[in-house]
This record gives C-alpha cells, sequence and structure tokens, in this order.
C-alpha cells in the first residue's frame, strides 16, 4: 500500500546568509553533520529570504529617496515612503491598494502584497528590508546544478515564500521558483476511477510542495530550508532546465476573474 | 536537526463507499491490513469525495428540475440546466459567472467554482453528481471522535477539496472541515530571528496539510486518505473540538480585497 511514502524534514542553517554564499555547499554541509546526503529526486525546498540575501537584495532604507509618488502614498499607509518608493521599483502594476494593504503585480508577475519585500527576518538593523531575487527560476536552476556539481545528485528546488490570498485568511508557502520538476501536474487525457475523463486537469505541485515544506520550516526557527523526499515522479533532465518556469502558474490577467472584469456576464435575476 | 521529520503516506481504499458507510473504520482496517496503526497525533487527510458518498450527497440529474433561473444560466455556460438549479442549491450569492465558470460562495461559506459539485470520481452513471457535505466540520469531528471510539488514538481530520485560485493556474488541495488541530497557526506576539517582531503573522496550516496529502493521494490511483505523521503540534482535546472550525479560514466579504471594493483607495498618477 505504501507505494509513494513521503518524507519532509527540515534542514537547520546556524549561519547568516551573506552576499555571494553559496547555499547548495552551506546544506550540504549542514546534511553532512547530521550523517545526512543529498539523494537524487530530492525536492529542495528553500526560503525566499536566504536566496535574496545570498543574492545582495538588501536594501538599506537609508540609501532610498522617495518620490512624490511614493511620499502621496504613503500618507494614505502609514508606512515609510522609502518602503513605498522600493515597492513601486519591484512592481509593474498596482492592483488593489487601501489604508492597509498595497497589493501589486511584482515585475515577475507574482500578485503580493508589498512586492514581497520583507522586514521580518532580515537583519537586526531596522533601516533594512529584503527584496524578492530578480529571477527566481533562474536562482532555483543555478542551486539545482550547483547541487549537481557538489553532490552528483539531481535534485529539484523550490523557492519558497509566503503570501496571502483572496478569499481565505491566514497566508501559506508557494512557490515563486522552480528547477527540475514541472510546477503542474497534468492529468489531461487521464480516466478517473470510472472510466470518465478528469475535469480537474491540473495540480500545482509546486506550491504544494513549498506549503508541504512550510509544515517544518516555521517562521521562528533557524530552518530556512526542507528536502521533500520521496515524491513519485520523473526527474527532468538538465538539458530541459529553461522550459521549466514558475511562469506556467501565473495565470495572465485576461484569464483571471478576479483582475480583468471585461469577460463577466452581468446576469440579474 | 531532524527535530520535526514529517511523513505522509497514502491510504488505499478498496472499496466504493456507500452512504452510511464507517469510513474511520474503513481507514483503520485499511491500514490494520498492511499491519499498520493510527497513531496519536497523527492528521488523517481525507477526500471529500469520500466523506460526501458516505453521507449520502449523492444527487441524480434526473431527479432534478431546473427553475427558469437555472435554464437561463444555463444557456451562457453550455452546462446542464440541472445542474446548474443543484449549484444554486448550495449556493448563497453568485461571485463570478463567464462563459466558462460559475464561481460562488456556497452555503459554508467557501468561494468556488460550481459549489463544489463534482462529476468526476464519483460514480459510472454520468447522471451522477456529488455535492459536498453539508457541514466539513461536523464530518471531520465525527471521524476523530470515531477513531478514538475504535483505535483508542487522538488524531485529527482534515477534510480537502480541490480548488482552483485567483491569480495562479492549476488547484490545490485545500481543507475544508477539519478536527483536533487548529487551522491557523498564530504567531502574533513573537519575535524573528533579529527580535524584530513577526509581520506575517499566522499561516493557514490546515491548508498546507491539505496540499501536501495531495501529493500521495493523487486524482486517479483509490488513494482517497493519506495521514501526515510526526507534525509538532500541541493536540486539542475533545472537549474544545466545537472551537475549532475552518470558518476560521473563511475571510468575511468585508474584508477581502477582491470581492468588496469599497475599502479601495482611488487614486491617480
Amino acid at each position: 500500500m505504501i507505494l509513494f511514502l513521503i518524507s519532509i524534514f527540515p534542514v537547520q542553517i546556524n549561519k547568516n546568509i551573506e552576499p555571494n554564499d553559496d547555499l547548495s555547499k552551506i546544506i550540504i554541509e549542514s546534511l553532512q553533520s547530521n550523517n545526512l546526503q543529498m539523494c537524487d529526486n530530492d525536492i529542495i525546498v528553500v526560503a525566499q529570504k536566504i536566496v535574496s540575501k545570498s543574492e545582495n537584495r538588501l536594501r538599506d532604507l537609508r540609501d532610498v529617496i522617495p518620490s512624490p509618488k511614493s511620499i502621496r502614498l504613503a500618507q494614505f499607509h502609514n508606512k515609510d515612503p522609502r518602503l513605498i518608493e522600493l515597492i513601486l521599483s519591484e512592481t509593474t502594476k498596482i492592483i488593489r491598494i487601501t489604508k492597509k494593504h498595497l497589493i501589486v503585480e511584482t515585475k515577475h508577475g507574482f500578485i503580493c502584497a508589498n512586492a514581497g519585500i520583507d522586514q521580518s527576518n532580515v537583519s537586526d538593523d531596522s533601516q533594512q528590508v529584503l527584496l524578492l531575487p530578480e529571477n527566481p527560476d533562474i536562482s532555483a536552476r543555478n542551486m539545482r546544478k550547483s547541487v549537481l556539481d557538489i553532490s552528483g545528485k539531481r535534485v529539484s528546488v523550490v523557492i519558497a515564500d509566503t503570501f496571502g490570498r483572496p478569499f481565505r485568511t491566514g497566508q501559506t508557502n508557494i512557490a515563486i521558483g522552480i528547477a527540475g520538476i514541472t510546477p503542474l501536474k497534468s492529468y489531461i487525457g487521464m480516466n478517473d476511477e470510472y472510466g470518465k475523463k478528469l475535469l480537474v486537469t491540473e495540480i500545482a505541485i509546486a506550491d504544494e510542495f513549498a506549503g508541504a515544506a512550510e509544515l517544518v520550516m516555521g517562521k521562528t526557527l533557524k530552518t530556512p530550508v526542507a528536502i521533500i523526499r520521496g515524491y513519485n515522479f520523473e526527474v527532468r533532465l538538465p538539458e530541459v532546465d529553461d522550459e521549466i518556469s514558475i511562469k506556467t502558474l501565473l495565470r495572465s490577467e485576461h484569464d483571471d476573474l478576479f483582475r480583468n472584469h471585461n469577460n463577466m456576464i452581468h446576469y440579474s435575476d
């Protein structure tokens, strides 16, 4: 019966990650110090924060000069106008703006609060904030390649961040970058148990990996990495790495019922 | 390092679930036939479909007489007006309606397509469809109690269903009912690694359990149940069972930036 037992274990990192740190090396060493090895087909879920730190995405608010627009928006929010300036610099479109919330579409295409800029778990200097990686897919690909180079193991990598969502309270970890495994598992063309064509055709497994890993990572422990072992899938070869992207999970504005209202039918009772 | 190793394993059910089947008994027997036991603190994730089947929520479209409104809406959709009639009977509010999609708020407060009514993995009779359980929290509480009665083990139960979401393609499994564990893990009042107050304060762990379990459950295998073992949490005692509800995860329309636009600030560049 137990065909696909999955194990998820946290990897503690006893080091403050700094620019140009080799995360793959640090993770593998952390495993080795606990007599553990990376394995083929492991899915390494890495918190966005340490990726951003290693990629030198810390910014000092003291270096930011807010524009008039940022100053004006900051008045609505009671937020630091310099933070607003940084948010807008990472933003292609403001999606929702209220007194409490600034939901934007980032340059990457993510819809999230404050362009994903973090102030928690960043630094003991309250003026330091952390931007998302410039291209989390490339971050994931580089880590996957680096793990292969160091350990000889073909792993997948998911970069995860904590996002809110419409309709439901609380946040969950979702995937913002991926390498080595396609983010959508497709059931297109498959039949259900009764031979009927499946209507639910695609599962966003990348987001399920990110959420599952969160269960062992937490927010207050030094565990920004988790390894998911035993997931049953075909490992993609490095040759197709650039065909795999988190962009597969980004719904276009045109197709999004909660951004684009043009395709709605208005009806009355 | 490995403080909180989590294991997730699928439970195969070699039986078509029928009304009044005792799911807890069936799951425990399936475990025992593989020399496995339920354990204290296990989180049992159960697909909504088998819960609905055991609760006699199958409906036959031949028994449904569509209203004029359902007939009119069906013309937009190229859907069966009798299915629309059932959807509306489970609905308190239509949230979005397009030629392809009918997104509603269900009686339970869930925002989902077609009021969560399933046509896949339901029956070999294409006229049979399956409604959500009437009260999935109560379904979960009953299972939790039944597992305690049969096995003496204090488990948690999550009822999971596959929902789409705004902004991102693909679907994920989320929780629609829960017992034994609070659906939100709160970090309110806690500090980050640097002693700063955490801004991300609540994680919707119930949805992360549901998504994690999906990774072993699949859609075409007879594995509608998964057990998550090793999650580190305080088990709630049965006395407080009715304080725990999936309603904790339902954002009110008032607080939802993507349903209620009244609290938006309009600005111009």
